[in-house]
Protein backbone atom coordinates (compact mmCIF):
# COMPACT_ATOMS: atom_id res chain seq x y z
CA UNK A 1 0.00 0.00 0.00
CA UNK A 2 1.11 3.11 -1.14
CA UNK A 3 1.17 6.43 1.20
CA UNK A 4 -1.94 9.08 0.68
CA UNK A 5 -4.12 6.70 -1.18
CA UNK A 6 -7.84 7.94 -1.70
CA UNK A 7 -9.86 5.32 0.25
CA UNK A 8 -13.47 5.35 0.43
CA UNK A 9 -14.96 3.24 3.35
CA UNK A 10 -19.04 1.91 3.89
CA UNK A 11 -19.44 0.80 7.36
CA UNK A 12 -22.46 1.41 9.40
CA UNK A 13 -21.24 0.61 12.70
CA UNK A 14 -18.96 3.64 14.00
CA UNK A 15 -17.03 1.95 16.28
CA UNK A 16 -16.02 -0.31 13.43
CA UNK A 17 -15.50 2.35 11.27
CA UNK A 18 -13.14 4.09 13.64
CA UNK A 19 -11.18 0.93 14.35
CA UNK A 20 -10.78 0.60 10.29
CA UNK A 21 -9.63 4.36 10.12
CA UNK A 22 -7.07 3.49 12.47
CA UNK A 23 -5.83 0.88 10.80
CA UNK A 24 -5.19 2.73 7.36
CA UNK A 25 -4.00 6.08 9.63
CA UNK A 26 -1.44 3.29 11.04
CA UNK A 27 0.26 3.24 7.58
CA UNK A 28 -0.15 6.49 5.96
CA UNK A 29 -2.00 9.95 5.29
CA UNK A 30 -4.61 8.38 3.37
CA UNK A 31 -7.87 10.74 2.38
CA UNK A 32 -10.48 8.61 4.13
CA UNK A 33 -13.87 9.09 3.07
CA UNK A 34 -16.84 6.70 5.44
CA UNK A 35 -20.16 6.74 4.54
CA UNK A 36 -22.77 4.74 6.30
CA UNK A 37 -24.71 2.76 3.83
CA UNK A 38 -24.65 1.63 0.44
CA UNK A 39 -26.30 4.06 -0.69
CA UNK A 40 -25.15 7.10 -2.60
CA UNK A 41 -22.08 4.85 -3.02
CA UNK A 42 -21.98 5.50 -7.00
CA UNK A 43 -22.15 8.69 -6.51
CA UNK A 44 -19.54 9.18 -4.01
CA UNK A 45 -17.03 6.75 -5.96
CA UNK A 46 -17.78 8.71 -9.30
CA UNK A 47 -17.11 12.12 -7.40
CA UNK A 48 -13.98 11.03 -5.68
CA UNK A 49 -12.32 8.45 -7.98
CA UNK A 50 -10.73 6.53 -4.95
CA UNK A 51 -7.93 4.26 -5.21
CA UNK A 52 -9.76 1.53 -2.74
CA UNK A 53 -13.29 0.92 -1.56
CA UNK A 54 -13.15 -1.27 1.51
CA UNK A 55 -17.17 -2.45 2.65
CA UNK A 56 -18.57 -3.59 5.29
CA UNK A 57 -21.43 -5.58 3.85
CA UNK A 58 -22.42 -7.54 7.06
CA UNK A 59 -24.82 -9.66 5.98
CA UNK A 60 -25.90 -8.82 2.35
CA UNK A 61 -28.73 -10.41 -0.07
CA UNK A 62 -27.71 -11.25 -3.30
CA UNK A 63 -29.09 -7.83 -4.58
CA UNK A 64 -27.60 -5.72 -1.87
CA UNK A 65 -24.42 -7.20 -2.74
CA UNK A 66 -24.67 -6.75 -6.63
CA UNK A 67 -25.45 -3.12 -5.71
CA UNK A 68 -22.71 -2.42 -3.44
CA UNK A 69 -20.63 -4.29 -5.70
CA UNK A 70 -21.29 -2.13 -9.26
CA UNK A 71 -21.57 0.81 -7.27
CA UNK A 72 -17.67 0.56 -5.98
CA UNK A 73 -16.54 -0.38 -9.73
CA UNK A 74 -14.50 -3.28 -9.21
CA UNK A 75 -12.85 -3.03 -12.48
CA UNK A 76 -11.62 0.12 -12.23
CA UNK A 77 -9.83 -0.05 -8.74
CA UNK A 78 -9.29 -2.29 -5.81
CA UNK A 79 -12.62 -2.66 -3.40
CA UNK A 80 -12.33 -4.99 -0.09
CA UNK A 81 -15.41 -6.52 1.18
CA UNK A 82 -15.82 -7.92 4.42
CA UNK A 83 -19.16 -9.74 5.08
CA UNK A 84 -20.16 -11.79 8.37
CA UNK A 85 -21.57 -15.20 7.03
CA UNK A 86 -20.19 -17.89 4.89
CA UNK A 87 -22.23 -18.21 1.35
CA UNK A 88 -20.96 -19.97 -1.89
CA UNK A 89 -22.57 -18.59 -4.41
CA UNK A 90 -21.92 -15.09 -3.18
CA UNK A 91 -18.94 -15.55 -2.83
CA UNK A 92 -18.89 -16.42 -6.24
CA UNK A 93 -21.31 -13.98 -7.38
CA UNK A 94 -18.55 -11.25 -5.65
CA UNK A 95 -15.44 -12.85 -7.47
CA UNK A 96 -17.07 -13.08 -10.92
CA UNK A 97 -18.04 -9.60 -10.59
CA UNK A 98 -14.06 -8.47 -9.97
CA UNK A 99 -14.00 -8.13 -6.25
CA UNK A 100 -10.44 -8.19 -5.42
CA UNK A 101 -11.10 -9.28 -1.77
CA UNK A 102 -13.70 -10.86 -0.64
CA UNK A 103 -13.50 -11.30 3.27
CA UNK A 104 -15.95 -13.62 5.77
CA UNK A 105 -16.06 -12.63 9.08
CA UNK A 106 -12.57 -11.34 9.06
CA UNK A 107 -12.70 -8.04 9.60
CA UNK A 108 -9.86 -7.22 12.23
CA UNK A 109 -7.76 -4.32 12.98
CA UNK A 110 -4.56 -6.34 12.60
CA UNK A 111 -5.64 -7.89 9.34
CA UNK A 112 -6.72 -5.00 7.26
CA UNK A 113 -4.04 -4.13 6.14
CA UNK A 114 -2.74 -7.25 4.31
CA UNK A 115 -6.24 -8.04 2.90
CA UNK A 116 -5.75 -4.32 1.29
CA UNK A 117 -2.33 -5.48 0.40
CA UNK A 118 -3.45 -8.61 -1.32
CA UNK A 119 -6.42 -7.03 -2.90
CA UNK A 120 -4.25 -4.21 -4.65
CA UNK A 121 -1.78 -6.85 -5.41
CA UNK A 122 -4.69 -9.08 -7.22
CA UNK A 123 -6.11 -6.12 -8.43
CA UNK A 124 -3.33 -5.27 -10.61
CA UNK A 125 -2.46 -8.88 -12.00
CA UNK A 126 -6.22 -8.27 -13.32
CA UNK A 127 -6.05 -5.14 -14.26
CA UNK A 128 -2.67 -6.01 -16.67
CA UNK A 129 -4.60 -9.44 -17.91
CA UNK A 130 -7.31 -7.25 -18.42
CA UNK A 131 -5.54 -5.11 -20.55
CA UNK A 132 -3.54 -7.84 -22.12
CA UNK A 133 -6.96 -9.17 -23.13
CA UNK A 134 -8.05 -6.14 -24.83
CA UNK A 135 -5.26 -5.21 -26.60
CA UNK A 136 -4.60 -8.59 -28.34
CA UNK A 137 -8.78 -8.34 -29.17
CA UNK A 138 -7.87 -5.07 -30.44
CA UNK A 139 -5.29 -6.33 -32.87
CA UNK A 140 -7.14 -9.02 -33.77
CA UNK A 141 -9.50 -6.96 -34.75
CA UNK A 142 -8.10 -4.50 -36.15
CA UNK A 143 -6.02 -6.96 -38.91
CA UNK A 144 -9.45 -8.01 -39.76
CA UNK A 145 -10.36 -5.02 -41.00
CA UNK A 146 -7.82 -4.06 -42.35
CA UNK A 147 -8.19 -7.41 -44.48
CA UNK A 148 -11.36 -6.65 -44.85
CA UNK A 149 -10.53 -3.29 -45.90
CA UNK A 150 -7.26 -4.42 -48.65
CA UNK A 151 -10.19 -7.16 -50.23
CA UNK A 152 -12.28 -4.15 -51.32
CA UNK A 153 -9.54 -2.26 -52.58
CA UNK A 154 -8.18 -5.32 -54.75
CA UNK A 155 -11.87 -6.31 -56.24
CA UNK A 156 -13.14 -2.19 -56.65
CA UNK A 157 -9.32 -1.33 -58.53
CA UNK A 158 -8.42 -4.80 -59.94
CA UNK A 159 -4.78 -4.60 -58.04
CA UNK A 160 -2.56 -6.55 -56.23
CA UNK A 161 -2.70 -7.05 -52.06
CA UNK A 162 0.58 -5.00 -51.89
CA UNK A 163 -0.71 -2.13 -54.28
CA UNK A 164 -3.98 -2.49 -51.89
CA UNK A 165 -2.51 -2.13 -49.12
CA UNK A 166 0.04 0.54 -50.22
CA UNK A 167 -2.79 2.71 -50.87
CA UNK A 168 -4.33 2.23 -47.64
CA UNK A 169 -1.34 3.07 -45.59
CA UNK A 170 -0.51 6.38 -48.32
CA UNK A 171 -4.55 7.52 -47.52
CA UNK A 172 -4.12 6.92 -43.65
CA UNK A 173 -0.90 8.96 -43.90
CA UNK A 174 -2.11 11.68 -45.62
CA UNK A 175 -5.12 11.80 -43.47
CA UNK A 176 -3.11 11.70 -40.19
CA UNK A 177 -5.55 8.45 -39.16
CA UNK A 178 -4.55 4.99 -37.85
CA UNK A 179 -4.67 2.38 -40.27
CA UNK A 180 -7.64 0.32 -38.57
CA UNK A 181 -9.80 3.53 -38.49
CA UNK A 182 -9.27 4.32 -42.17
CA UNK A 183 -9.59 0.79 -43.06
CA UNK A 184 -13.15 1.12 -40.85
CA UNK A 185 -14.09 3.58 -42.83
CA UNK A 186 -13.18 2.27 -46.10
CA UNK A 187 -15.55 -0.65 -44.50
CA UNK A 188 -18.70 1.17 -43.75
CA UNK A 189 -18.06 2.99 -46.80
CA UNK A 190 -18.13 0.26 -48.97
CA UNK A 191 -21.34 -1.07 -47.17
CA UNK A 192 -23.77 1.99 -47.49
CA UNK A 193 -22.40 2.09 -51.28
CA UNK A 194 -23.51 -1.29 -51.90
CA UNK B 1 -16.81 -26.28 -3.13
CA UNK B 2 -18.06 -29.56 -5.02
CA UNK B 3 -17.84 -32.85 -2.86
CA UNK B 4 -15.02 -35.25 -3.32
CA UNK B 5 -11.95 -33.34 -4.08
CA UNK B 6 -8.38 -34.48 -4.06
CA UNK B 7 -6.82 -32.14 -1.83
CA UNK B 8 -2.72 -32.04 -0.97
CA UNK B 9 -2.68 -30.31 2.62
CA UNK B 10 0.91 -29.19 3.37
CA UNK B 11 1.27 -29.22 7.42
CA UNK B 12 3.87 -29.30 9.55
CA UNK B 13 2.11 -29.33 12.61
CA UNK B 14 -0.14 -32.11 13.75
CA UNK B 15 -3.13 -30.33 15.43
CA UNK B 16 -3.19 -27.92 12.76
CA UNK B 17 -3.71 -30.48 10.43
CA UNK B 18 -6.35 -32.87 12.09
CA UNK B 19 -8.23 -28.81 12.35
CA UNK B 20 -7.75 -28.59 8.73
CA UNK B 21 -9.15 -32.48 7.40
CA UNK B 22 -11.69 -32.22 10.03
CA UNK B 23 -13.07 -28.69 8.55
CA UNK B 24 -12.52 -29.97 4.72
CA UNK B 25 -13.97 -33.43 6.00
CA UNK B 26 -17.22 -31.30 7.49
CA UNK B 27 -18.12 -30.70 4.13
CA UNK B 28 -17.47 -33.20 1.83
CA UNK B 29 -15.84 -37.04 1.51
CA UNK B 30 -13.03 -35.41 0.69
CA UNK B 31 -9.32 -37.29 -0.84
CA UNK B 32 -7.17 -35.74 1.42
CA UNK B 33 -2.93 -36.25 1.38
CA UNK B 34 -1.26 -34.05 4.47
CA UNK B 35 2.65 -34.08 3.70
CA UNK B 36 4.77 -32.66 6.74
CA UNK B 37 6.20 -30.49 4.77
CA UNK B 38 6.98 -28.64 1.56
CA UNK B 39 9.51 -31.11 0.12
CA UNK B 40 8.48 -33.61 -2.26
CA UNK B 41 5.11 -31.17 -2.72
CA UNK B 42 6.11 -31.55 -6.40
CA UNK B 43 6.11 -34.78 -6.88
CA UNK B 44 3.10 -35.54 -5.20
CA UNK B 45 1.62 -32.76 -6.95
CA UNK B 46 2.68 -34.28 -10.57
CA UNK B 47 1.64 -38.06 -9.11
CA UNK B 48 -1.80 -36.90 -7.38
CA UNK B 49 -2.71 -33.89 -9.82
CA UNK B 50 -5.00 -32.48 -6.48
CA UNK B 51 -8.08 -30.11 -7.55
CA UNK B 52 -6.48 -27.90 -4.52
CA UNK B 53 -3.32 -27.37 -2.49
CA UNK B 54 -3.33 -25.56 0.97
CA UNK B 55 -0.42 -24.96 2.45
CA UNK B 56 0.62 -23.63 5.76
CA UNK B 57 3.53 -21.74 5.22
CA UNK B 58 4.55 -20.27 8.65
CA UNK B 59 6.88 -17.70 8.23
CA UNK B 60 8.35 -18.51 5.01
CA UNK B 61 11.62 -16.97 3.65
CA UNK B 62 11.14 -15.32 0.33
CA UNK B 63 12.71 -18.00 -1.80
CA UNK B 64 10.59 -20.96 0.15
CA UNK B 65 7.71 -19.41 -0.69
CA UNK B 66 8.73 -18.76 -4.00
CA UNK B 67 9.77 -23.13 -4.13
CA UNK B 68 6.15 -23.91 -1.94
CA UNK B 69 4.11 -21.86 -5.14
CA UNK B 70 5.80 -23.11 -7.88
CA UNK B 71 6.13 -26.36 -6.56
CA UNK B 72 1.86 -26.12 -6.33
CA UNK B 73 1.55 -25.14 -9.68
CA UNK B 74 -1.07 -22.50 -8.88
CA UNK B 75 -2.23 -22.11 -12.56
CA UNK B 76 -3.27 -25.68 -12.89
CA UNK B 77 -5.13 -25.31 -9.57
CA UNK B 78 -6.33 -23.20 -7.00
CA UNK B 79 -3.87 -23.18 -4.22
CA UNK B 80 -4.44 -21.39 -0.56
CA UNK B 81 -1.51 -20.18 1.13
CA UNK B 82 -1.56 -19.25 4.61
CA UNK B 83 0.95 -17.30 6.31
CA UNK B 84 1.65 -16.07 10.29
CA UNK B 85 3.05 -12.56 9.02
CA UNK B 86 2.20 -9.86 7.29
CA UNK B 87 4.99 -9.05 4.50
CA UNK B 88 3.91 -6.89 1.44
CA UNK B 89 6.46 -7.73 -0.74
CA UNK B 90 5.93 -11.78 -0.17
CA UNK B 91 1.81 -11.19 -0.68
CA UNK B 92 2.33 -9.44 -4.02
CA UNK B 93 4.96 -12.40 -5.53
CA UNK B 94 2.95 -15.19 -4.16
CA UNK B 95 -0.33 -13.61 -5.60
CA UNK B 96 1.36 -12.39 -8.79
CA UNK B 97 2.75 -15.79 -9.06
CA UNK B 98 -1.02 -17.05 -9.15
CA UNK B 99 -1.55 -18.26 -5.75
CA UNK B 100 -5.59 -18.08 -5.59
CA UNK B 101 -5.81 -17.05 -2.07
CA UNK B 102 -3.37 -15.55 -0.12
CA UNK B 103 -4.20 -15.12 3.94
CA UNK B 104 -2.56 -14.02 6.90
CA UNK B 105 -3.33 -15.29 10.19
CA UNK B 106 -6.34 -16.37 10.22
CA UNK B 107 -5.85 -19.77 9.80
CA UNK B 108 -9.22 -21.06 11.99
CA UNK B 109 -11.34 -23.90 11.45
CA UNK B 110 -14.41 -21.85 10.46
CA UNK B 111 -12.59 -19.79 8.00
CA UNK B 112 -10.95 -22.57 6.17
CA UNK B 113 -14.33 -23.36 3.67
CA UNK B 114 -15.04 -20.01 2.86
CA UNK B 115 -11.05 -19.23 1.98
CA UNK B 116 -11.24 -22.08 -0.01
CA UNK B 117 -14.57 -21.76 -2.23
CA UNK B 118 -13.29 -18.05 -2.91
CA UNK B 119 -10.08 -19.96 -3.72
CA UNK B 120 -11.70 -21.81 -6.21
CA UNK B 121 -13.85 -18.71 -7.49
CA UNK B 122 -11.23 -16.85 -8.23
CA UNK B 123 -8.93 -19.94 -9.68
CA UNK B 124 -11.91 -20.05 -12.20
CA UNK B 125 -12.29 -16.28 -13.24
CA UNK B 126 -8.54 -16.23 -13.53
CA UNK B 127 -8.39 -20.00 -15.78
CA UNK B 128 -11.31 -18.27 -18.00
CA UNK B 129 -8.89 -15.28 -18.51
CA UNK B 130 -6.66 -17.01 -19.22
CA UNK B 131 -7.87 -18.91 -21.67
CA UNK B 132 -9.33 -16.82 -23.28
CA UNK B 133 -5.96 -14.34 -23.49
CA UNK B 134 -4.58 -17.68 -25.01
CA UNK B 135 -7.07 -18.30 -27.39
CA UNK B 136 -7.56 -14.80 -28.55
CA UNK B 137 -3.39 -14.76 -28.81
CA UNK B 138 -3.60 -17.96 -30.81
CA UNK B 139 -5.99 -16.60 -33.59
CA UNK B 140 -4.18 -13.32 -34.08
CA UNK B 141 -1.02 -15.34 -34.22
CA UNK B 142 -2.64 -17.79 -36.77
CA UNK B 143 -4.00 -14.94 -38.94
CA UNK B 144 -0.53 -13.41 -39.20
CA UNK B 145 0.52 -16.84 -40.78
CA UNK B 146 -1.83 -17.39 -43.26
CA UNK B 147 -1.54 -14.54 -44.30
CA UNK B 148 2.79 -14.53 -44.42
CA UNK B 149 2.06 -18.04 -46.33
CA UNK B 150 -0.56 -16.20 -48.63
CA UNK B 151 1.23 -13.88 -49.55
CA UNK B 152 4.19 -16.62 -50.40
CA UNK B 153 1.91 -18.39 -52.59
CA UNK B 154 1.23 -14.60 -54.81
CA UNK B 155 4.78 -13.58 -55.07
CA UNK B 156 5.90 -17.38 -56.03
CA UNK B 157 2.50 -18.16 -58.31
CA UNK B 158 1.77 -14.60 -59.27
CA UNK B 159 -1.67 -15.25 -57.92
CA UNK B 160 -4.10 -12.92 -56.40
CA UNK B 161 -5.04 -13.53 -52.78
CA UNK B 162 -8.27 -15.08 -53.06
CA UNK B 163 -6.46 -17.55 -55.35
CA UNK B 164 -3.74 -18.03 -52.97
CA UNK B 165 -5.89 -18.77 -49.97
CA UNK B 166 -8.09 -21.40 -52.10
CA UNK B 167 -4.81 -23.38 -52.56
CA UNK B 168 -4.01 -22.95 -49.24
CA UNK B 169 -7.90 -24.24 -48.16
CA UNK B 170 -7.76 -26.93 -50.51
CA UNK B 171 -4.33 -28.48 -49.64
CA UNK B 172 -5.11 -28.45 -45.99
CA UNK B 173 -8.69 -30.51 -46.50
CA UNK B 174 -6.73 -32.93 -49.04
CA UNK B 175 -3.78 -33.25 -46.23
CA UNK B 176 -6.53 -33.26 -43.48
CA UNK B 177 -4.26 -30.52 -41.71
CA UNK B 178 -5.85 -27.26 -39.85
CA UNK B 179 -5.37 -24.33 -42.55
CA UNK B 180 -3.05 -22.36 -39.85
CA UNK B 181 -0.22 -25.44 -39.71
CA UNK B 182 -0.46 -26.10 -43.04
CA UNK B 183 0.62 -21.70 -43.86
CA UNK B 184 3.26 -22.81 -40.64
CA UNK B 185 4.82 -25.66 -42.84
CA UNK B 186 4.68 -23.40 -45.85
CA UNK B 187 6.46 -20.74 -44.11
CA UNK B 188 9.19 -22.44 -42.56
CA UNK B 189 9.72 -24.52 -45.81
CA UNK B 190 10.02 -21.06 -47.48
CA UNK B 191 12.50 -19.99 -45.01
CA UNK B 192 14.55 -23.12 -45.41
CA UNK B 193 14.35 -22.50 -49.54
CA UNK B 194 15.74 -19.41 -49.39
Amino acid sequence: MKTALTVIIVEQDRDRARMIVDALRAFGEHDIHVIGSGTGLARRVAEMRPDLVLIDAGDPSRDALEELTLAAGPLERPVAMFVDRADRHLTRAAIEAGVSAYVVDGLRAERIRPILDAAIARFHVFQRMRSELAATRAALEERKLIDRAKGILMRARGISEEEAYALLRRAAMDQGKRLADLAQALVTASELLK
